[in-house]
């Protein structure tokens, strides 16, 4: 398979999800049509093996990310590469990725590289302005629900290992991150069980010794009761309630935080940790930090974050500066560049 | 490999990108862990394959997508499924997907299947909107740049058989769509060849007879000269030219359509068509078509679309209708919904 | 007691209270002391028996309230009154009193009868509000916490008899619009007892048959499970539960009626109604009454109304038409007004 | 006469106004009737003589108020009382007052004493910030038109003694206060004698000596003209004129306070002050001080401050914590509190 | 004089006045130089006689002035022209004056011309908006002090000629309108007098018969004291008033018309109008109208409006469509255009 | 010709354009006819002769201008005229001038002095805010485009010598202001010759040796091309090239001044100043200086500026102090007056 050999004949009837494969990504099927039809049109110019440098840029701040999926497509090729180093902030235009040697080598994967820049980037950066809002407690990603299974491994991977994340929840997220997922029982398991303190019973019956009891109190009755009869129920065992009340019924706010915390103690269970999820975002988390949440579940946040839009600029061909109307001509310096090996 | 089997056992180690393969996510590999967790507590309380049914809504309107990869992670399991048909609009806290059977058939694909249908139906309802703007003119959707390459063509493909684009410039996602890809060639080639009348002389010499001839024309020049220059060299040939000024000479703007239509009329080319691009959106769409633009090269409009997240709530169990504090139990009706073969 | 007999003699030392009491409030003690500093300077210049026309007016849009209390201020004078009617509106300059008689008659009542009237109005035209937006359903004044316990009956009696309200919890407030109070049992009641069940049976136990009974859901427990633990315990007796849920739960949201309603109706209850109460305001019912409430307990809204400031001008002396600067000398028509007997 | 002991037979037929009076207050008559309720239903429940905490805070920062009050309630009961002083300032939930004791012996009461202290917080805040905002030199409240005559007299002591107003025109509000009232002749006396001047030099005639001449000066003639013919008339003895211009000629403008005292200076005329009012607030009471203005009378600013809600909390029954829901359990320590004996 | 044949000739030192004479401004005087220079350098490309087609346009909608002008500067020349009829309303971009003819014979004109147009149309679009606003009530110009006396007359002479003023009071102004300025006396004047009726008397004494005696009445005293001693002083012989409140008192506003109306027809005073002036503009005429204002005095609007600034763009050399870039080559088509002989 | 002395008998009939000539100011012609009629009025009540005080003050800051042309007013007529310096600032209601004298030496002219002093004073204050924005770098008035040609030298006279400006182009304003008028040649000229850098080289043909040689390169081509083909045609003689790029084509933004200056620069001519024009205002300059622009050719945001109206009070009349109602009365201080000889 290899669609820039020949575009026309690849065909998708086997395929039974959309998303595409690895090996399709490495050999150009998701690459513009365009770029097939430039090699073409550049080998009829002569010029498709001209020596260039171009550069990738974004036009916003934020933290680098993706150049380790980034090095499987450019890597091997004979091409010269500096960049920024994964979870380096960045300004706009700054050159965050330099690539020189022959065109033929690497154009075709422009939309590819782009894109992994450009995404991975944009969850590096909401991952750690959560993490910096929670100042030193640990923040997990729950965002696999919100985007394609496909990416949600790449996302979680990169809001962990780049964006500073504590745990995530996607079970390929979490080792790629080089960690066990980590999570306790949603919803639908209180709901089946019928009971938050039997869900619990059994959960601590089930789960390994070393798994810490995390239970969501939300699902039938009012949080602060809930709370104590689980607390009641477990007692020294339990490591934590999880909050993550519906809009429905108020969210998860520095009030509720503040009153859980509060009864917990009252009755004897300040070892007992809050965790906060639920819609969360920088501000929030340092209200309900203030307010004695101890951990943060974060989903949309990350998983929304809009793609770091990134450009690839041709600025040499042959050692000659040039760029297209608009930009400036030639190598733009960036000391703080690295030459990936 | 199944993820659900064993967890631990797991390795990504070999693993060359990110992203999740069709056989991870089929098996269950990027759902968050917490429902494996919650197997094994169901399980151990008797109700694991206790018959249920849950149903699946948004808080937003919008148009549906994504069915077409559910139905692989739902389908050939015995459940009983209505859903809208994609393509539909819907409105907030409308059943989308109703799913009935017993918990464990799919309980466990939550993650995967809110993922799916959330970026399909933002992309679908982004891509919708366009074509709505353009009324009747071609657009087509550019924006595998902007994303993962692994989901490029979902998005690809959805905006073109759900939103409504008539073209798609990703291999993969143009070929999910059932076309072939759509575009001509970047500014990189003519930074290249060095000039824009060469290049397009070049492309019509290589590219095959039905091809449409469309050429960007400011790369170097003035886009008026430029146009002039190419319509000159290539005459009869010329289908259309493209207009992707850079923001830092003031974009695509309605004044620069009306102008090059003008100036081409004026010079007797009026079959030349003109492409916009860089940076469209549903308003931009209507300004720029009635200036005078023929057809819409769209691409963060709809690849930045954020996902239109989804809640999967259990309704009923065994027949009884129930819910979680803050939503109605039972089934809620909705007569748009169809039976999924 | 007369202070304007003697105003330096008058003495407050045995008063408890600092509210004036009716004999103070009609020998004019309440007065501005100017008035009484009026009336000697206009005897030494011969002018204080003259006959003067006065008009009061408003900068605002209004409903008319407070001339029963003007008309124990200004009857049996000899004076010839000319006034809306209780309940009217009416707009910004708009003559709402004129007196007719000499000045010392009525002059130094003028602080006396403008605050009757302002503070009236004020009540009148937020009740009537809530009324509108309830269209047909019940609106209960429930606003006597928020002011003084001496003007709390004046208030009460004003949002019934003028503004419209079915009902007041005020115990003279009800009385002086002719009903007995209404109203059930407060959170600390229910503290007392320890729990809503057991809270709402004493109360069934103790209070007349015809009394509906009323029961406050949102004190220790979740409301949906609440309401239905109290529902099944009194079953067919129960006439309604009332929802006050706190600012730190998110309060009285269209969300939570709905569930609520929905919950109830799904257990066979639809003869229980819902009483929504805590910082209702126009537009919230509104949106309380389309999710399902049945009647609203209003307190704020209708109490902090901003009193509606009124002006009175002196417009004719000895018959001849005279205003200060700014004003339109001589008696303004308004038709609407009627001769008060 | 005890509405708690028979609410039923408490007839107001022979009331002349709405207002209640001391007794009626004092005896339960304007409690809810929902306390009513309350004592039966604990009676029922024996617990009606159960031993309490309840605490008393607001949501706002104010300045604390109408103690005095509270105590005629609260005192002699048996009661331990802890509270601010009046004067102090307080935060958003901070505790106000403590009280511990038998329910019986004071929960009918809420309603009354919640009341008392909303309102006079709030005009003591309100009255304060004017205070301030003249920064030494004296404001006087004129507050009383504006509200129900009889809460008129609550509110100048108010703001006098609590809020720092340096006098009041109410008679009782100011004897409440211990000071006599302050305030000269209002636009009526002016419109009946006819001109100022002669109305100045009647009220210089009539007024014990040393009472000082304080003239108004917008009644007829422009303030400028006015002003000066007075101080001709008087000389001396003239202590201040008063500028309350209406809006229709454009209020009283830091414009108009400072050309008024140009020409008093410019004419010799340096001992007369100037007393602005009409409309006053804080901001607008700075303004006029720096143009030259040396005191101000301020009317509804103060008299239509917003109540300051305020909750009374049951905290502890028996001695245990206890608290609805949303609320923390148990006696919140504020060392600012002082017994009140 | 002729600055086009020796630029640097031309010596400024025994002009008193920095305005530019008529023969400086017909002879190229007033030009930019760059025009002088462009001649220089077409002859010597041989190209400064050839025909040319010029279209002169805003970007802004407006009252089309300043022709009768510009033709002292076009006419006699030997070109084309084509244009709007003072006094038409323009749109956005559309051609207001197109000149066909050799370059030369007008080119060295541009600054000029636009300077003409783009002044005068301003003022004549400000002036027409308040004429609109009066619905026909008689506005009068009497911006002369806000501008340069050299325009002063431009100015008034295009807001009574074109823009539908009924007077103005700029004596050149008014001439060049073909009608006898108009207006009475200023404050000064009542100063000098030193009392408003006196100076109605000399007024009334000194001025022909047929001039209506309009009297400013707000120098000295409140306006509606001045207005009945100066009627009452003048009797039918007094034609209006004129109100002119500086903003230190407030202004004129709409409640000190309605005032002065209401006084003036009480007294019997019904023939007298009022004028209204002072920083009037379209919403005030019509505020100040409504509560029965009879003529308005019109300054700042009609002198501060922003010139709407002229493009002239050649479109046709030799008959050949040509435009710079951004704009369309060749004539752009306007059947409301006019030959102009 | 006085237009003081008779009125009616002044015709305009061999006026060709409608400007006022210098005779014509000077004779009172575009003063307001009231001030003639104050003159006949004043004489008739014997007070024409009277000695009084007048000050002339702005409502805004500002920087003072026009005193020069005032001073062919005021001048030879036996008046004390104290003035602030052309050039400094003021702040509102500061003394600007004070004339003493007799009223009839100067009365007559208060329209015309008002208006000099408010146009100058407008232009000169936007000149200074352009001119320190530049911070050094040279600012070019070319605004006579804008503005009736009579005032077109009096503002760019002002611009220069009073706000600062470093040249004009206005041939007479030029002149006013002492040096040489400034620029280039126009868009037309461009067009003419047909090609810009054709253009040049006549343009370098005609000129003389010690003129700059400046061109225009955004006529045909992107300024980025025209830039460099015309620094390679002209080299060395090359001193500068002007962006004026229309807002059709995005105006000249910060990103093409920092790209012609690279491209420049790259290109080996450093030596190249960059002139940038189009709607530059303080703002834009800052913002294209730190772009790298060499000077500014500024036109509208001078030639538009609001006049500052000027208001002329009589303070004294015979030494004694007065004022109109809204005024205060006698000399207002200010040090920095200096006395016009």
């Amino acid at each position: 398979m290899d669609c820039f050999a020949d575009v026309q004949s690849y065909s998708v009837e086997t395929k039974r999800l959309h998303s595409a494969t690895h090996d399709e990504i490495l050999h150009g099927c998701t690459t513009d049509v365009y770029f097939v039809k430039t090699r073409d049109v550049l080998r009829s110019a002569g010029v498709l093996s001209s020596p260039v440098t171009a550069e990738i840029f974004a036009r916003k701040n934020g933290i680098f990310a993706g150049l380790d999926e980034a090095m499987e497509i450019l890597g091997g090729k004979g091409l010269e590469i500096d960049a920024l180093r994964e979870g380096d902030n960045f300004k706009p235009k700054e050159v965050l990725i330099r690539i020189a040697g022959p065109y033929e080598a690497f154009g075709m994967y422009e939309t590819v590289l782009l894109g992994m820049i450009a995404s991975a980037s944009a969850w590096a950066t909401a991952a750690r302005a959560c993490v910096d809002a929670a100042d030193g407690k640990p923040v997990l990603c729950f965002g696999a629900r919100h985007v394609h299974p496909a990416i949600a491994p790449v996302m979680e991977r990169t809001a962990v290992k780049v964006g500073g994340c504590k745990g995530a929840s996607c079970i390929l997220g979490a080792k790629l991150a080089g960690m066990e997922p980590t999570g306790t029982v949603p919803h639908a398991a209180v709901l089946l069980v019928g009971d938050t303190v039997e869900l619990a019973r059994h959960y601590d019956a089930v789960m390994p010794l070393g798994d810490p009891r995390m239970v969501l109190v939300d699902t039938f009755k009012d949080e602060a009761e809930e709370t104590l009869r689980v607390a009641d129920a477990l007692g020294e065992k339990l490591a934590g309630i999880r909050l993550d009340t519906p809009g429905e019924r108020g969210g998860v706010s520095p009030d509720l935080v503040r009153e859980i915390r509060f009864r917990l103690d009252l009755a004897g269970y300040d070892h007992v940790k809050i965790i906060a999820s639920g819609g969360l975002y920088p501000e929030r988390i340092r209200e309900l930090s203030a307010a004695g949440a101890d951990s943060f579940g974060v989903g949309s946040y990350i998983s929304h974050a809009n793609p770091i839009d990134m450009t690839m600029d041709i600025k040499e061909i042959k050692g000659v500066p040039i760029a297209k109307r608009g930009r400036l001509p030639g190598r733009i310096a960036n000391p703080r560049l690295v030459r990936v090996k």
